[in-house]
């Protein structure tokens, strides 16, 4: 229920969420909108939520927390070689929530959706009882028949991932523990920078052309490089991977260096956001030239290997790890 | 994080969920799913979320409030006059949960789906941190521009509701006071009807082609009649309803007949889930016969009017009252 002094759920609508509203949502003036896929195409629908204290600090900024619930949505749209088309929001809020939190977060929302050209088209307001969550359910297209699986990668296939790995979870574990041995190694820059790719994910939209063209299979690394790869094989199919090929960022390198066990986060901690694929040996050059096209660093780790065990990490000193029992799970 | 004894969040959608996936799905074995509408075909996209404790009785059976998540979408669905094609479910479970109430959830949200040909496509599993959080989003289809919107009823419209109005807030209220003078008035069948309408909105899908085909504007009753109503008019228009002739069920009559002021929890109560719809007085007829037809009672209960007051309800004494600002809110 409203409280005194606060606006109804019709009017917080109209005038946060109202601005934001794309074609088909009506001005979010009704309870359903309309989306229509570009003829010859599919739409991939994929929802994910965020709870305050489970997926990220109630004390972030609302704009930033925006920015992660969208963003994480987008990264699995991307995942899949589709492109944005739209959003419904969930958003379920404590008893505690203000208007000056409300309106920052519907600031960062439509900056992000806006970039992202993927604008909101309608959702539901409700009392949580408990903490803040934000569910949002994401809606993207790809030509028909074009979507690309999590788990279609063949024996033999080379594994790449986006960008770099781990930067998320060190952010993550910065800000649990800041006084820990290996955070003092690091400049302020270096800080900073694994501090921003926990709290706000850029999902790989760019690459998603490169992928559908070119991956035989993708997913989105959400809850860990490791568990994930996991997740995208099985069925017979394990993989090789070369954890010194794994890219890693100067802060992560360095980070490393100072504290060995750190690898165990960096392979196994959630939010990167980073795209994992698998593609077949003569189509690695093609599709390394285009991620390149798309300004995005593609990085081939190891390869699709026959066997029912989880995937093996060669470390430098020629042992062999595994990881995937340490998956990262934010339930 | 689960807990020990507890499987993880990929066995308990293998276990629990992929039995519902529909084609597209993927077998929930990936983080997004394809839906195309038919051709020449736009999809309708809704999304509402039930809270423990807020929307439902956290101790009811796990079954009735899957079957009340999917209904109160698809509820919305059939107002905007679309068929169901698939839904995505985000559940956000408390510290407490059990299998036991996973599986009577699921098996509910089974059973539901396949009776409304709405099936499963994915969705994501959280720890709500606090109560039970259950998010759906609906996803039905239109032929192309077809979608009945809310807000364009014209004035000298006849305004319709389907079924009855009202029993699902006298079964809340019952469950509140279940020693209230009123409700000894009601022999057990009664109170039984009422206790059945809060617990089980049955959306009225079978309506939605006549809907599609003759209302001028419609939505779903859910926040109580006067305060729905007074949403679907404004800009200049009003509404003139005759009490008397709002469809009441036998139980809810002799409710009201044993406690006056029962009207009020009557045209304001919310979880009615029948569908509220303009028409042009020429195809009232049409709609009526085609409602009967898909054996839906619907009845004509006032006139779209010009002015901007919230609707006014004529009483049978010749009174005149408004209800809409004692409009339910969920939120």
């Amino acid at each position: 229920m409203a409280g005194p002094g606060r606006a109804s759920e019709e009017g917080l609508i109209a005038r946060y969420f109202a601005p934001l509203a794309g074609p088909g949502a009506d001005g979010l003036r009704d309870d359903a909108a309309t989306l229509t896929p570009t003829p010859g195409h599919d739409l991939v629908v994929t929802a994910d939520a965020l709870v305050a204290g489970v997926h990220y600090f109630p004390e972030d900024p609302p704009a930033s927390i925006a920015r992660k619930a969208l963003g994480v949505n987008l990264s699995d749209i991307a995942a899949k070689g589709a492109v944005p088309r739209g959003f419904l929001l969930t958003l379920a809020l404590p008893d505690d929530w203000t208007e000056a939190w409300l309106a920052g977060f519907s600031e960062g929302l439509g900056a992000a959706a806006a970039e992202d050209g993927c604008p909101l088209l309608g959702g539901d307001t409700v009392r949580s009882g408990g903490p803040a969550l934000i569910g949002v359910t994401a809606f993207g297209e790809v030509p028909a028949g074009g979507i690309v699986r999590r788990g279609t990668a063949r024996v033999g296939d080379r594994i790449c991932v986006s960008g770099t790995i781990g930067d998320a979870a060190l952010g993550l574990k910065l800000r649990l523990e800041p006084e820990a041995a290996w955070a003092a190694s690091l400049d302020p820059a270096q800080r900073a920078v694994l501090a921003d790719r926990y709290l706000h994910p850029r999902p790989r939209l760019a690459l998603a052309g490169a992928i559908r063209r070119h991956a035989s299979a993708a997913m989105d690394v959400s809850d860990g490089l490791a568990g994930d790869l996991a997740k995208m094989l099985g069925g017979g199919r394990s993989a090789r991977i070369a954890t010194d090929s794994v890219p890693l960022s100067e802060a992560a390198t360095r980070a490393w260096e100072a504290e060995p066990g750190l690898i165990e986060p960096i392979l196994t901690g959630g939010d990167d956001y980073e795209i994992l694929c698998a593609v077949a040996p003569e189509g690695l050059d093609a599709l390394r030239a285009e991620a390149a096209q798309a300004g995005i660093p593609l990085t081939a780790i190891g390869t699709v290997t026959s066997g029912d065990g989880p995937p093996g990490f060669e470390m430098g000193d020629g042992t062999a790890r595994v990881f995937a029992a340490g998956a990262f799970s934010h339930f």
